[in-house]
């Protein structure tokens, strides 16, 4: 089976939210769904915590809850995203497979409770997911409500990266088919300085707790290393769900918010694009990054269909000051981003929940109930959204790109760089800043991609630039384009190792 | 036996403090009973940290040198509170039962070389001191030195929770008695969020270390536990105590200092209230934190004696700037918990140390010998009580209550509200504050406490608000109270659970 | 054989840096060999890294690299420093041995890929650094080329505390020859405050992670323990190249920056006595401290030959905002160190790294190579040495001399003492910047030094005074000296317990 190549079977925009019913009760549900009614809702992701209760024991499985729901949501003509749980595995998963739990990199293991405890090297992990995704798949591959699947949640948060035995020993793996020889990742890694040559693959350590700073070429591949990880575990799942089921298969990224992985590379694994954004309430102008994360997806998205799949109707909970949004704030972002091209509108989350860590996040339906200023405001949001249908599908057409590589932050961001200020995000924002509020355009960019429709490139934060970047570069500007090149750009290659500048050309010592 | 629930034999106030004799050759003990004697002391602390000395190996007891001191300080009329050494137990004990050992939310196990590191989980522990306070009670409860038993030292601090295995395994038990069924536990903590559901007791974690928030409601039972755990010891040692034993039990709380100890709960085990309080010194009013203190450990007593165990002549030595007292600010401290009701002044401690962790905490006897200002400060203040001896047990009668719950404390003090700034020991004080400039005399009360005889009744922090509590001051206005409750109040249940409010009515859901 | 007591045959000023060969081909090196002579260029430290590469595997040895570099250097009169590598054993040592890594205070063993890691206490790291500097003097002993040897680097940074399981054995050990009776022990500690009384020895705990502050006079010893630790490694290298080498032997200090070090005892150990500062950017007055650390070295030397064995030609890498140099300022730095007696002006390092922790630290080449001003400086640097020749082995005389006592600083930067803002470094800063700023040149002297020839003597810092050095202090003023002493001076003895005082003389308890 081949997973559809756009937009799920939904007419005009999308309109919707998280729906997580399994902590409600059953008559809630009826509630619910008259007021998706009112409200114009059309699509809601559901299961993406579900895993305790759709497997309460290993290989016990319950979907009795989940027919039920999604027949419930398909009568009401409520499409249907659904998640696969495998951010939250149950409780019954950490006892019986310990090792399976992130590492943090001074050793402390991190316990069940929380979420996103999982190692993803865990090959019990792997397995257990595979089975879950297919699982899933396999019922509901056909069922008329679920017209997209919602893989996992917000890779690479609250945790990336993994310093379990079992990470270390992937790492092993994963350098040696990177570098196959020791010679070579020697001289990748500069081990030279600081004496840290390595003549035994079974020597090799992962970056974790060192009297100082740790080897910088080291951090970088493991930044690498974790996003691969990462990916590695959304392939299983996407995969297992395309043996039994034909929609289309979406993960929701964090852009510009969350670190740990390298969009250009996820975005060429999913069918639709799909992207969640907070505010950070302390930023005045915390829209600016808003109007940048969106055009960073549509530009990852690269003319694949993508949504905007959360963002919160007010406050949030996790921030110092949670700060209520004023009255048309979220109607503004909501809009920004149909602007900029995404064809739904999508929060986190349906109803606010009563117990747990995120209680204290706004919803669609807050604690207030419908008899409140922002029910109004979500029900007026879903008119527009209806009116709006027309815009569906529209591209958006710049002028401008800005060059923006996530090895390039990886590597930037590492430790003992000439100045803490000079950051990726810091060079990025003010750049970005200064375009938006002269009205400019911008696509992003990586910098090997084909510029020559550009009229300007910009390059805020290009520390890392490689050879072959730098050639795209320059026959950009030869073919007649204009290249604005922020300083400490073009610092280092993919080694995070200084460009040979006025050394001459760099050689190999005889070790490496 | 059955323990004095009154104050014990000693003539008007009593005046004194912590008296640390091993700390001195037998020499200095002489010239120690001559300057209490001049200085109107009439009851010292001893032996709160001598464990080593009164079981230098296990099982092994060493009496001889506290039967010379007790009859030494009964020659000289100085009555004895008798600690019990439980907050200090040997090098042997931990090299004898490491487990023993508390550990922390990251998993660091808290050595020895400092004090409070007793996991209260352990049944090695509680064992050793029960046959500790067993053997002290059998061998002093008769001595006509010993006039009060001081049970182990400021419960709570420095260190609450303790994550060792046998805490942890303590914890499952706990939440079965207190839950029954995980079904029960499943609804007051609502798994259903974040996919936490459990299915099996054994599978039920602490709140340690997490990748992110941990479940909120859990912490709140921990918090519980953590608390429940620290009284079960101390009822352990109490009964030890009167088995043998007829004068009252105490042990000092930290009110307002110390937040792992729910003091109502704890009021009701002790047979005199007794408090240590120590100002911050950068608060230019830490004096009304002080009042505050005061006036909850009075509260906290409802009717029972109660004493101020602690406090210092001037400096203390943890702060980050540890300023001295200015002329008369010992005095006026003193004088506040008189006028709150108090029937002793104490201090930590009688004589400056010269070694140790507190060598910079000033004492009754500072470094600097009596010839200083502070020695005269001392006997002074020793004039000043005995002259007030006819205010002893005289009652301290307020119109106005103020709501303090510690388990609201603890709630709101969790981790994901909606403002870091709003904490119920920022709320208490701005309202007390705000009574004490007033001249208001105030009581404290738990919201489920009767308060009819109030005229006003203040809420500053009840953001956890039972319906027992709301139902209490329902009727406590209907009566025609009147009640001034603040913002963020009432807000959530004993499971931190919001309150249904535009919800409708809470509902099960069909896995709890 | 024994040492040479003097200053390397180097005619004149000394002039060069660290050269690390091994990270450049060996077409460079011809290129590097060319430029040091046209610098001026006469001393290069090599090796101070290389371990890994002289003995790839455990007991297999590869000289021939550097062989051929030091005919190289002698070829081109070029003088050597040969470092002996054993700050950063290789990654098979830390594989073979992972017991010999350095544990933190919480438990978190230190990893490989930094460097600094290993435990100083373990014995098959003692075993390995004797065989392998043994090797290297048995080879290069009578290398012409080889004029000093250059042990390990800077001790003390970046770890010099060790909680490991050898650590903690090896400190019962010293313990037990420090106080040879627990008597004793428990008497220098003060165990009876806080119930801390050891009955065995194997009851003896370091002073890692505890609820709260940890025993001080524990913490003190802790403090010299490490310093031994140290030192004793240092001797084990020093006496296994002194069998086979007469060259002198120094090892660089960081007087002022480092502080695990007690550089009284260390330059007793070396024959020639070396430093290395650097500047903290954020301090306006920073060459004021370097004149102190420059003042403090040759003060230590006590009138052995010493050299500023590493500073910066501009920028490090290691701050948060590393600012390069203004023109002038290296040549100001370097000068400031010939005046007060230095005999060697030295870089890290010679050339810029293109890979690692450090590659953003200036160097002597830097990465933009020889057209630019910083290597127009640092030719034009060795032209100055070359004239003022004449200078070395010129002595500075001074009339006042400033206290330095690093067991007083340690004591004084203990926990809990009556102020955070009284810390040695501040103290000793305002005197000698007081100093400065008055044009006097300062000696730095023990308090128990002969203080005779000195007009003024200065105590800044001497929160630890020992009977002795009071006694010493004063008879200097009883000799018609003037002393001037700071405020919290001479509070505590050398086991950091407060001197008797008001008390009468301090007594022994009746259990130490």
């Amino acid at each position: 089976m081949t997973a559809a190549a756009s937009w799920p079977r939904i007419e005009g925009l999308a309109y919707g939210g998280d729906y997580n019913p399994e902590q409600w009760s059953r008559a809630t549900w009826d509630e619910d769904v008259l007021l998706m009614r009112e409200a114009g809702v059309n699509l809601v992701s559901v299961g993406i915590f579900s895993w305790a209760l759709l497997e309460p024991k290993e290989g016990l499985y319950d979907f009795a809850w989940m027919d039920e729901l999604l027949d419930l949501l398909h009568a009401n003509g409520i499409a249907v995203d659904l998640g696969t749980p495998s951010v939250s595995p149950p409780a019954w998963f950490f006892h019986a497979y310990p090792e399976s739990r992130v590492v943090t990199k001074d050793g402390t293991v991190m316990g069940f409770g929380s979420r996103g405890m999982a190692s993803h090297a865990s090959p019990e992990y792997r397995e257990a997911i595979a089975r879950m995704a297919g699982e899933l798949a396999r019922r509901y591959g056909n069922h008329p409500a679920v017209v997209m699947w919602h893989v996992h949640n917000e890779y690479g948060v609250p945790v990336g990266e993994d310093f379990s035995p079992r990470a270390v020993a992937s790492w092993r793996g994963w350098l040696q088919r990177r570098y196959s020889t020791l010679e070579a990742l020697n001289s990748a890694w500069g081990t030279a300085f600081w004496g840290q040559h390595y003549d035994d693959w079974e020597h090799v350590v992962a970056p974790a707790a060192t009297p100082t700073t740790v080897n910088p070429a080291m951090k970088l591949d493991w930044a690498r290393f974790t996003d691969d990880q990462l990916r590695e575990c959304f392939v299983i799942e996407r995969d297992a769900i395309r043996e039994h089921a034909s929609q289309p298969v979406t993960t929701n990224f964090m852009a510009h918010q969350s670190w740990n992985v390298d969009l250009w590379k996820w975005a060429q694994l999913v069918d639709v694009v799909s992207d969640d954004h907070y505010l950070w309430a302390p930023d005045p102008d915390a829209h600016v990054l808003l109007s940048l994360a969106a055009d960073l997806t549509r530009s990852v998205a690269g003319g694949k269909p993508w949504i905007l799949m959360e963002h919160s109707t007010s406050a949030v909970n996790w921030q110092g000051h949670n700060v209520a949004k004023r009255a048309g704030e979220m109607r503004r972002n909501s809009l920004t981003h149909l602007a900029r091209g995404a064809d739904a509108v999508m929060f986190f989350q349906w109803r606010a929940s009563r117990s747990g860590a995120e209680k204290f996040h706004s919803a669609m339906i807050p604690h207030a109930g419908t008899n409140s200023r922002l029910w109004r405001e979500v029900v007026e949001l879903g008119g527009h959204l209806k009116d709006a249908a027309e815009v569906r599908g529209s591209v958006v057409r710049a002028d401008v790109a800005v060059l923006y590589d996530w090895e390039s932050l990886w590597a930037q961001d590492l430790e003992w760089r000439p100045s803490d200020d000079v950051q990726f995000r810091e060079r990025m924002r003010a750049y970005y800043e200064g375009l938006w509020r002269d009205g400019v355009t911008v696509d992003f960019a990586h910098p090997t991609h084909d510029l020559s429709r550009y009229k300007l490139v910009v390059a805020p934060a290009s520390y890392l630039l490689t050879a072959e970047a730098a050639a795209n570069l320059t026959a950009y500007v030869a073919g007649g384009g204009t290249l604005l090149v922020n300083f400490f750009s073009g610092i280092v290659d993919e080694h995070d190792a200084v460009h040979a500048g006025g050394f001459g050309a760099p050689s190999r010592t005889r070790w490496a």
